[in-house]
């Protein structure tokens, strides 16, 4: 709208300002919202902003892998059934969360807290790559505490999983993490990019096809 | 999604929940829109939460219209430059921004607070009607403070403009609210029904078109 569109209350308006500040709420969405929340009960009201207060406030990032926690260590760091010889490196949160959500999974993460962006401002060093480095250093060490032989994994050697997103920005980052951690002697492995499930062969991008047929396998029936 | 998400932070999950409370907010835009507030300054996530607070705690509701208002009467039953023999009835503050944002009106409101609905259990007593009911007797009075000619209204005939939407409920809103204030001698009117500007004959519906014939005007280039 070219127009500052005129309302009733400060009050009004300024909830408007804030709630259409939060990503792919405009202001007409951000108003629905605000009357919606004028018209619950005080006590709803006041759950629903101190739930947002004590996550920003009180949340901790894991000091292992840097993911969102309610303690200093996440539970999947320090769940002991799992592989702790297999680091699968994401963007964010809702990676983990995605590929917990396959079941597929059972070694630990990293959280790199973004992506290496040029254009966003966003370099190396915003990420935690860093303590990614000190983490594989760690688990190449005499003293490394890891399953020796958990599946799919070769026995004894850590691994690396860069399950990173296929754009120009995330081979780049993949790219500056493998130069990073390729001389400690770990595999590196990224995700397996080719049709989805249900895919249709006609509908497929050039490169998506180009990849499968390259990295075909073993028909197993 | 029929199993339910595992979160890596209760609280995480708990500002989840209250996000997706919201109207039209699923889990998945809740994740992401918790997750952007968790990468903001905690300054700007406590504005952000104290607008929505301060709106819920501190809006008054204008004691003439029942708008919502920073005071106990609000900017437009306060402005004595509007036609207060002219009352217009909306449903709710969002009908009086969009009346407001075309300019075309001069007079003043009544919220009603919602629409009869029996089908959501809202009935008569839910809404604002006796406090109209009330206005319009005050309005017949002989005491009666507005200006006699004002523009687009008969002269010292008090006129209520039901401006209530189309369907059904509104149409039963509208005749409830006709039955109650009939008596009082004002001139009870509606919004006109018709081809929007710019509509397509082809593309309209039957009812519409079939009133836009019914109530033709006098053509007026």
């Amino acid at each position: 709208m070219a127009y500052k569109e005129q309302y009733p209350s400060k009050l009004l308006e300024e909830a408007v300002d804030a709630i259409s500040s939060l990503p792919g709420v405009g202001r007409r969405s951000a108003l629905r919202l605000a009357l919606h929340l004028l018209k619950q009960p005080a006590e709803n009201v006041h759950h629903f902003t101190s739930a947002i207060n004590a996550l920003r406030d009180d949340v901790m990032y894991c000091s292992e892998c840097m993911m969102i926690a309610d303690a200093p260590v996440c539970s999947i760091c320090s769940d002991r059934s799992r592989d702790h010889g297999t680091i699968c490196v994401v963007e964010n949160v809702r990676d983990v969360m995605s590929i917990e959500n396959t079941g597929q999974y059972h070694g630990v993460y990293h959280v790199l807290g973004g992506i290496i962006s040029p254009i966003n401002g966003i370099g190396p060093s915003d990420l935690t790559i860093r303590q990614l480095v000190d983490r594989v250093a760690k688990l190449v060490s005499p003293e490394a505490m890891f399953e020796a032989d958990a599946p799919g994994r070769e026995a004894n050697v850590p691994e690396v999983i860069l399950a990173l997103s296929g754009d120009v920005e995330g081979e780049t980052t993949a790219f500056y993490i493998y130069r990073q951690i390729s001389g400690y002697g770990v595999k590196v492995s990224s995700l397996a990019r080719g049709l989805g499930f249900g895919d249709d062969l006609e509908y497929a991008d050039e490169l998506t096809l180009g990849r499968s047929i390259v990295n075909r396998q073993i028909f197993k029936p």
